[in-house]
């Protein structure tokens, strides 16, 4: 698909395709990628949303039959992704995915599957790993032993996902849909396998997701991490991940983008989380590697194998 | 631990300790063990059983200090088997695990890092693979193309699992837990990873396991499977999987030990499951290999991750 080398040392550039034109395709990906000096695009795949100035089609396989060769990021909910990504991978098509890369575990076995037989490049992007303040804590914290973490994460649904139906209908992951990204920070800057010991997922009694869950995680040599998750917090909202080492405290507020040492600001900007993800794509492209972690799935598809169920009130939006 | 080579091309015999002295290391681990030329019944490691002529341990710390030095079967349930299989490994024993290998797959995780930093064996066994019937249609359905395929597995949970608590308590998985054996099969039988697309799960009232589901699996290609499990199923019980190729309709029935294509019986044998677990056993640890595949969990875990709730009668054993 793409080349690699290039003329006079600089690399070739690399057509890509938006498939999905919603909020957070025009509020990042185009941005992002306009912004890029290895992508064009070129082409945007859509029932309804449109991008000027490129090829418009409404389905991946009329893309995939007709539209410019190019790579391809998706942008669609994860109970459509899965069969885009396979056809576009079966294609050659080198592809980026929104997280949760996809609905199952076995989603991510097949497009690994797929990936591997035609040598396409495969990156499922966890974006809040790519929050400011990620890199340095997991430098700082390598330098460490972990005696325990502690997640909390807590926001208001209503405020975020305004009458969005399908978060509350199965594979919508429930209050996982946010808190897969603490878990995607977590497993970013502690090495390691995470086993869920113990969980509780709370249901509204009108609905097939949870709304709230606490989870006992133990981490690489035994130390402890507790998750606790919210969907129903007014006011002021809170992502924050703990870790208390040997050599201090070190707090993640704000999704990532401030980090404090004791107490102490160590740093706090403002995110470029997706022009990060497509430097890293064009990286992957041009080394024909691909990037799939499923370590922060697996942790929810753990949660809920194991946790116990409550059911609380009825969710109305 | 274990010598390879040995004298006069005979291999070392490997000494071993069973961990959880109860119905299935009486009625299986022992005998086999007794039966096999590779293996020495050293030690039992158990609460309140006993194994006639062998050391006696009450727990697996005081086997792992003062017991000898011996490869580790674990016949415990899952909910303490991980803590048991860590602490092996992590003293360099080769360790053999009942199925279904751990109550999460972050558990499974965390038993490869063990093994891995060790050079132990980890063997995580999946009894129903050695069922009779299952090499051979593996070896007739990779000559043919899949179209689909079907599990029914109906069982009498009274019968198997008479006042049992723990299967309908977190982690017991319900009946998922002898589900988990068809999907062992299937696994087995056939190639690529299997995803889950939909699952419905129906839950006593008065319980946190399923006692029935039905899920619609897709295979690498693309061809569906059904599965449906049952645990109130009275009278004649049902083991079957099905599946329909370009050449015709292979049938596993009883679990396995029954095979068919075309109605035409292929082969009936009774099962031989154990002896042939420990000659595995065996194999790994002279080749100083592992054998650890998280498949049948992982489709386990999915349908858990995705699958949609309902509720029937409570259960009362």
């Amino acid at each position: 698909m793409s080349g690699g080398g290039g003329d006079g040392g600089r690399r070739a550039m690399i057509p890509v395709a938006l498939v999905g034109i919603g909020k957070i395709a025009r509020d990042q990906h185009v941005p992002a990628i306009a912004a890029d000096p290895d992508f064009e695009l070129v082409a945007a795949v859509s029932r309804r949303g449109t991008v000027e100035g490129v090829a418009q089609f409404t389905d991946i396989d009329g893309f995939l039959a007709d539209g410019p060769e190019a790579a391809v990021s998706l942008c669609v909910p994860p109970s459509v992704r899965t069969e885009m990504a396979l056809k576009a991978l079966a294609a050659g098509r080198d592809v980026m995915l929104e997280k949760p890369t996809a609905a199952t575990l076995g989603e991510v076995e097949a497009m690994r599957e797929a990936a591997r037989a035609t040598g396409a490049t495969l990156f499922a992007t966890w974006h809040s790993r790519e929050a400011p303040g990620v890199a340095a804590a997991r430098d700082w914290l390598g330098r460490r032993r972990i005696t325990s973490a502690s997640i909390v994460w807590k926001e208001d649904v209503r405020r975020w996902h305004p009458g969005q139906a399908w978060i509350w209908e199965p594979a919508g992951f429930g209050v996982f849909d946010p808190g897969i990204n603490a878990l995607s920070i977590l497993t970013a800057i502690l090495p390691g396998a995470f086993r869920v010991e113990a969980a509780t997922l709370v249901f509204p009694a009108n609905r097939q997701t949870p709304v709230a869950a606490r989870a006992s995680l133990r981490g690489t040599g035994g130390y402890p991490v507790s998750v606790d998750l919210d969907w129903l917090q007014r006011g002021p909202q809170t992502w924050d991940i703990s870790v208390e080492t040997d050599g201090g405290r070190l707090v993640l507020s704000e999704g990532g983008a401030r980090l404090t040492i004791d107490g102490a600001e160590q740093l706090r900007e403002a995110e470029r989380e997706y022009p990060r993800l497509y430097r890293r794509f064009a990286d992957l492209i041009h080394a024909r590697e691909s990037d799939v972690d499923v370590s922060p799935l697996r942790i929810v598809a753990d949660a809920f194998l194991i946790g116990r169920r409550e059911y609380g009130e009825p969710f109305v939006d």
